[in-house]
């Protein structure tokens, strides 16, 4: 079992109007909901894959119960369709779970995101929480730890998580921004997925090889950076590659991070060599920019593109 | 009691973002949220003025429930603070209970307006309404037909309604716009209470001593205008007055025709003269406008507001 951690779940509203105005009224035309938060969305991608994976973290109030009861129709459909199952072992709060909202401009595609705050977790949930996390950890073949922490829960979250992996055997993958990328990275995670502004918050550098070399430094075993199109850097012990995807493809980028973190883990676990985990990633983020959905991928695309994906060595990177 | 009508009620969501930037992500500072659609904000500004206040309409799905808990909270604060009871009778439905959102720019005071449509409502709930209404007239000393019309409602519904409440005896306020109100205004409500832009609609005038002169000979028995900053127009069977705030007031114009609808039923059940009546809307009004959250009103700004609104007879436009 893959067990993804989402401290900040969300449930993801999409709006679609013609075009947003500010200072203007809409009607929305379409509405669609959806269980959100990185870790909730990289166990979507990890089950239709194959993968059974397990999401913890915290869900409250009105919007926590939708976003458990999408994530249960959610199952329901990949097990029908020959994919993992996943297990929902989310930690109830007091807090209502915080919702983000997509504004799609129909005429163009472009989006304006507005994301709520989440809510105050206190110190018994948070130790419900890291009761559950042990117990998890028994069963799991890796972990992600996604996302940004939730209000009340402290900065150096990630880098205890990772530590209490550790000593259960688990290997770690951190994707997560700013002070609690820091942290983290400093606890030694196997794998730290930052894209390029990310790295160059936690490296001061904007050059992403010298970056990721820094990072490294700082802590993580292997540093794989998203480049948007791109595709992906690596720089690990056995090596440092780099990954494309064979043309540019248009769309929409949400939930492409996601998917190149499930690729990532869906590789680890089958203990797949590095050119071919990247492969994964990077093939998966390039069938999410064509989804129709955000968050969603494509899986004949996937398929597709899982030979094309250009994987070369530099050869004196790491 | 007052019955209020809103067959499309709604969450009404607040965010509050630093400046709305199309195609940007924003952190959402602050969300709030409140039971919305016309007639329950009209109910709101009764229950505080002392009137004992009904609502109905449709109520679905988790924001039904959470429209029905703030309302019940709303409630409880009135008749805490001297306030009438509000009674809710919202008829339930299988579909979910639309939300609006509006994203106000903090520096600006500025509001950009999401509407999401709502759910359709089946011929079933529809037979179920009409029972509830029946009833609901027996104990009405006024009703007021508030909003557009959810999917699957007839557009002659406000029609059918106004003659169900005339054959109970009991007297209608109609504020819509559209179809639904030409097919209301000819169903001969006894006032009608049209924005400038909704009387033009029904009339073809943009003059609004024209149009609302028109609008009566539609059907309506009494027309009362609201004008924004202008106030109040009122063309009845008893004459014509213009009534004007004593000064232009910054702020929300957001529940301002609510509050005046208010107002006009206030004065109605009260046995008050159109001047009255008048008075009341337009100091309601400025109320609304002055108050720091959308829909409430400032009780202080009213009792102020009250004496000081100019109402000016036409002497010879009825």
């Amino acid at each position: 079992m893959i067990l993804t951690v989402t401290l900040n779940t969300a449930l993801d509203i999409t709006y679609r109007v013609p075009r947003l105005r500010p200072h203007a009224s809409h009607r929305v035309s379409e509405v669609t909901e959806r269980p959100g938060g990185k870790g909730i969305n990289v166990a979507r991608v990890l089950a239709a894959l194959g993968h059974h994976t397990t999401v913890t973290g915290f869900a409250g109030g009105v919007t926590g119960t939708v976003v458990r009861e999408l994530l249960a129709d959610d199952t329901d459909r990949d097990t029908d369709t020959g994919g993992g199952r996943i297990t929902d072992a989310l930690v109830p709060i007091a807090g209502t779970t915080r919702r983000t909202l997509g504004v799609v401009d129909t005429a163009s595609g472009d989006t304006t995101q507005l994301n709520e705050t989440g809510p105050a977790v206190t110190s018994a949930e948070w130790a419900a929480f890291m009761d559950a996390y042990a117990g998890l950890l028994r069963g799991a073949s890796a972990v992600a730890l996604c996302g940004s922490l939730p209000p009340g829960v402290p900065v150096g979250t990630y880098a205890q998580l990772i530590r209490e992996a550790r000593a259960a055997g688990v290997p770690t993958l951190l994707d997560t921004s700013g002070e609690p990328l820091r942290r983290g990275v400093a606890a030694r995670p196997d794998i730290v997925k930052p894209n390029a502004e990310e790295l160059a918050g936690l490296t001061g550098s904007t050059e992403p090889l010298r970056a990721a070399r820094d990072a490294r430094r700082r802590g993580a075993r292997a540093v794989a950076a998203s480049l948007g199109a791109d595709g992906l850097l690596a720089i690990t012990a056995q090596g440092a590659w780099r990954a494309a995807p064979p043309e540019r493809l248009a769309g929409n980028p949400t939930g492409a991070g996601d998917a190149a973190v499930a690729g990532l883990l869906s590789g680890l676990v089958d203990e797949a060599s590095w050119p071919e985990r990247m492969a994964r990633a990077v093939a998966l983020s390039a069938a999410a920019v064509r989804a129709p959905v955000a968050g969603e991928f494509d899986r004949a695309v996937y398929a597709e593109l899982l030979d094309r994906v250009e994987v070369t060595e530099h050869p004196s990177a790491a």
